[in-house]
């Protein structure tokens, strides 16, 4: 998982290479067996929970003992780098949903996916819309680009300054990718940007973080680069800042600005026997209530036309020790669903800022990592799967609340589920 | 807290009334003594856990058992109406920051609040922002709107049809509010606004939701009404929904949006010698980063001006019981800073889309109910407060991060206390 | 056309009321005859102009001297007002489409819209455009709301100033109107809106301006109603300015502010055989066309989902005399396309600044006058007409440029006609 | 200006190269003599007019018979291309402001630049704010990028056809240069962007276009190279259209979109003295009336923060035979001021997509040329110069409107000038 030799010049486009394609040609999903299915038996119940538990312990094989309650976090030295004026740990309802079925370009296979919150009905939502995509096959999930930014801004006397320092800046490209490559062993430096306005310079660092979600390894490297910029070039400015705002560091920014973390497309054709049986609404009024929603992103002026895929980024996100801060960049979503020629519905989705890791940040906290162990996405070589995991999901509730919507039973649903 | 009758004819824009101008210019904070200061020693240790333990028990006289891991959670009855396929307890690491000083129309008084999360660094650059804050007085708060909306669709054969059926539903206008009295104890329907594309009729219901977060409260109270007008209604849609993507639910939308929840406001004056003292930059350097910070945010297409308020309102809802998946519209801001006449730092945070419940959803759940009693904002009659607490809290949070980007210690903050 | 007693409590959204469902509904389109037929014989040369000019003459019965060239213009005093530092006319090419057939709330009937560009292709496109359309019928199209604004903005020393501020002007809302009243013959005081960001207020002033397009009819009574607040009130601002930039003059601003000049929708349903005799397509295809626009206008960051109704707008602005700087908000759109259980195609329009006047500005000038006169559109009460007209213009342009793609034939009809 | 070879690989960010520099460091604006100076007598009187014709004839050297009416056009043959329909010449009232004193990486020394309005005070106001700047040295003007494109869509049955599909045309890069160079003499093409979204590609092709507008060359070159990939590529799309609506083509687009036609900043640091002598206000009024207008754009969802650059635009774009359509892309603006360590007031604009010819379109049509040719920009070589001065007016115009809001001018100013 090491860094390989640096070289500025990466795709700054969405990509799909003949080796992926030839992966997901190549998977065949299984049906699902009856002993793969999660028990639903009582539901509030002690046993429930514990055949639940059992379940993972045995179809799963991996450790579920902290969520459980079985053992106690007491390792406070751990704590550190994760938090200051520590005074316990805050307890967040989880259960899992699944199997989901996903071809993807990393995660390939099925997952039962952990999700924490108290919102009634989520699960119960999602645990349907996955239901419908395995029922029609795997949701394809492609990885189209990866890269983080930090985006430091400097303040010049006037354009004469800064037109000097930037030539300065690009003439040493090759040495930023050197100082990234001594400042970590993980991160790579793949595009230097130039975004000038009047006297105000953005220079835009994009990386890759290997599994990391890389928001401080980036930023410790930029440090590092500016520094030997602000020491060496001959032009001074007159202030200079890590950060001027425009990395898309914790909020939605515009579409048009290409990638944070990964942007990653999945899609599904959806059986109308099975949008039927399952979703119980048809092809067509779920299309239509996906016009409406787009039109409606349209008219309100939200970025994207998502519905909710804030609802699982956040349900996952908790139990899987990622940054929830995160929460309104990584969840911007293009949402796109089709009635094809034989009648089925073709559903999309795609994210330009899933923004994960599998090492470093919450992950080795005790629930945190048996999360991600329930998914196999702990440790170095799992980002990209857990990425891909997120959207599927993602996709699975889009689905399904847009089918209780077109259908009526959305409210139904709440007053059973919520409170 | 029961719902009073039904006016549908309440301020459509932000109002602040006269007894709130004399409730905040009545009030004169305390200082701060040093037996009401979160003891820090021991960071990582159970010792230095259990002395901020014993400081809230004896300071602020509420139960930690369950944040202390005293108490297991085997309540799974309880868990009816939050959560379907539960296996345990995600466990996210909990600290508290403050005193945060506030002069609110609703939060009045010192603070300490908590915050989940794993990200390091968070808790101390919150705590530095609170400190600035108090030792140059108290933040001043107004809450400005409250309302939140359902916004169901329609689709007609033309407008002909639209414009028969819209004359019948402004006719109705009191039924839908005897409907709300009589669907919910909390809601009040206090406007109803008309929005057409062609022939798409997007009808919003604006309520307030007593101390519920409301979502749910509002859909039914909204499906009611709906299914009121198509089953009387002479004029009939060719389709119809709930919600047509619109109302902002979990995503970040176009701030002349209005509000969402509560609009609130919120401004500091810090004193120049604190800015240093305590922040360890000028005021004229923080000011410097601010306006880089605004120049960016409208250079990436962000909604709003704020550089990471995700962060406070990630780490608060996920302690209280909060609807963590509403972290991208509840964390849409407008931060700004100016330098008074007398060189002093003025600052100021606007929120349109603050959205919080002190009953219902996840509030009364062991520790999330100790962290609102923590700051006594669990209960009927407490969601004015616990948001304007919020808004507080992110306020201190820009302040802070901006004067460490300006004095150049953003990184090394993270260096320190981050991984 | 002198302005009603003012009442502040006009319909801040859409509304279509019954009696303009009655006067659209009793309409009915006759059949275009020959003779109503523009001449398109000689389209380059001397002798085909004169045949389209005799064609005005004729049926029209109006004017065209100044545009024939027949008449030159040498009255400079009539330049007060409108320019400074004169050294002539410039002059634009200047065609007819038509007739275009409308059942509006103003506007109903046919017309023949002058439009003046040097983009080749452009009134080949809208003249195919307003033909499909008038083979399927008349266009409908409903005025739902009115407004133009002025937002004063006004900053204080700290939020309980500003908070007494504004408790004084909603106390003065009567007055203000009684200042519009006296201040101006037309303008109506419909709405005085409050917006806190800290310490500064946004006040919006809304009002409908009779004919005129408005913009300096409501400067003048706004500065007058400022000058009064802040000469009387006992609370004084730091500073304040007659516009904050939150007005949207002159630039597109957010979908969600509702109004500028008029909000208007338009629709048709074309019938599937007048799609492939007139435009070269299949309903199909167009469909697919305008979901593949869409789709990309969310994902460029465009503010709604038009085409190019900014090649209608400033054509007929140019020709009519109308402020062309407004073109960016005026073009601003929403453009839908659905195919119906019939197999025909349900397009419709909706525009929510179309900004125009028919008294004032430049509307009085030779050539300017002549186009108005044209589609009988000058001089006071016929501003509604214009506003419904420009719209319609605008949608027989985005059919016909989405069917030209659909169909392959945009390229080619560009190398026909452009250069 | 023939097309050199072509190399897909420009620079794809904002640059500023050494000869720029060096061009504009070694420039020295000499002071404006009497003789200078537009003679500004008679305002509306033919005489005024007389003696502003007399002195471009003698000043600049250039004919302007047909603006004063002493020509008129009965060129009808060259209305080939460019309308049809045609009736006659709409006429648009034409002034000219200046001297401009620019020094620009393209538009370098004086300039008086014609602008065709009907809306009283704006020449006045344009003039007003060139004085200012001309007294204060002049305009810096550097253009950072050139682009323009074109972006197809195409659409698959599921992600692996538009996978193996995307492969494809990646490989083939360099054959879309060749068939570039062989559509056109001018088009160049730079950059082949790849956007995937579910099912749908949307490829970017990026050219420059010589010194046409470059819109007709530009879809012309695309569809040859779209017509050659659908004929050869195995994988065949269900769905391609030359345009899928995010060009930005006719109107306002993301920020981050980059560039459409040329991105270009301009700055000039206004001396205090000039500030109140010409523009009648203090530097530290205006500084606040921009704060204001700034925090105004963030609030009501403008893109950009521009003030009113589209009368600039517009009546400029008129004048001079530009397309009047991309009125609301080309003044897409951000606008900054701030205040320097001598009290001067530094005050700069970057637009990222001014979209201008001199060749082709309209500018050879008579009043046309002859506005080009007074500010030395008709014919080929000549568009740079032509953008340069475009912003360079903007910029005087930004100023202007922002001085006289922050004095309290621009309502008196309107009543004066304007009607």
């Amino acid at each position: 998982m090491k860094n390989p030799p640096s070289i500025i010049s990466r795709a700054k486009y969405d990509f799909i290479d003949s080796s992926t394609i030839e992966k997901i040609e190549s998977y065949h999903s299984k049906p699902i067996l009856e002993s793969q299915k999660i028990p639903l038996q009582d539901p509030y119940t002690l046993n429930g929970q514990k055949l639940r538990l059992n379940f993972i312990r045995q179809q799963l094989k991996t450790n579920v003992d902290y969520l459980a309650g079985d053992k106690i976090f007491d390792d406070n030295e751990s704590l550190k780098g994760n938090i200051e004026n520590y005074i316990g740990m805050s307890q967040i309802p989880t259960g899992i949903i699944g199997p989901l079925v996903i071809n993807g370009s990393n995660a390939q296979g099925i997952f039962y996916v952990p999700m924490a919150t108290t919102e009634g009905t989520l699960l119960a939502s999602y645990s349907r819309g996955a239901k419908a995509c395995r029922e029609s096959g795997a949701i394809t999930v492609i990885t189209l680009q990866e890269g983080l930014q930090r985006t430091p801004t400097f303040k010049f006397k006037n354009l004469i300054d800064l037109g000097k320092f930037v030539s300065w800046v690009l003439e040493h490209k090759e040495t930023f990718a050197t100082i990234t490559r001594e400042s970590s062993n993980y991160a790579i430096l793949n595009d230097v940007g130039i975004n000038i306005e009047g006297n105000i310079l953005i220079i835009k660092f994009e990386y890759t973080s290997g599994d990391a979600s890389g928001q401080n390894m980036t930023t410790i490297c930029t440090d590092k680069i500016c520094k030997y910029i602000v020491a060496n070039c001959p032009v001074e400015p007159v202030f200079w800042t890590i950060e001027g705002n425009t990395s898309g560091d914790k909020k939605a920014t515009s579409l048009t600005k290409r990638v944070r973390g990964r942007k990653i497309t999945a899609e599904i054709t959806l059986l109308k026997e099975v949008v039927q049986s399952v979703l119980k609404t048809t092809p067509q009024l779920l299309y239509r209530q996906w016009r409406i929603n787009v039109s409606g992103a349209v008219k309100c002026g939200s970025i994207g036309t998502g519905m909710h895929p804030a609802n699982a980024i956040a349900a996952l996100f908790i139990a899987c020790g990622q940054d929830v801060a995160c929460t309104g960049e990584a969840s911007t979503a293009i949402t796109r669903i089709e009635i094809d020629d034989n009648g089925d519905l073709y559903c999309a989705i795609t994210m330009p800022n899933i923004i994960v890791g599998t090492v470093g940040g919450g992950t080795s906290f005790p629930t945190q990592k048996e999360c991600l162990q329930l998914i196999d996405c702990y440790g170095p070589g799992k980002s990209g799967k857990l990425a891909e995991i997120a959207i599927a999901l993602c996709l699975t509730g889009e689905i399904s609340i847009m089918a209780a919507m077109s259908a009526g039973q959305f409210t139904a649903a709440h007053q059973k589920f919520g409170r």
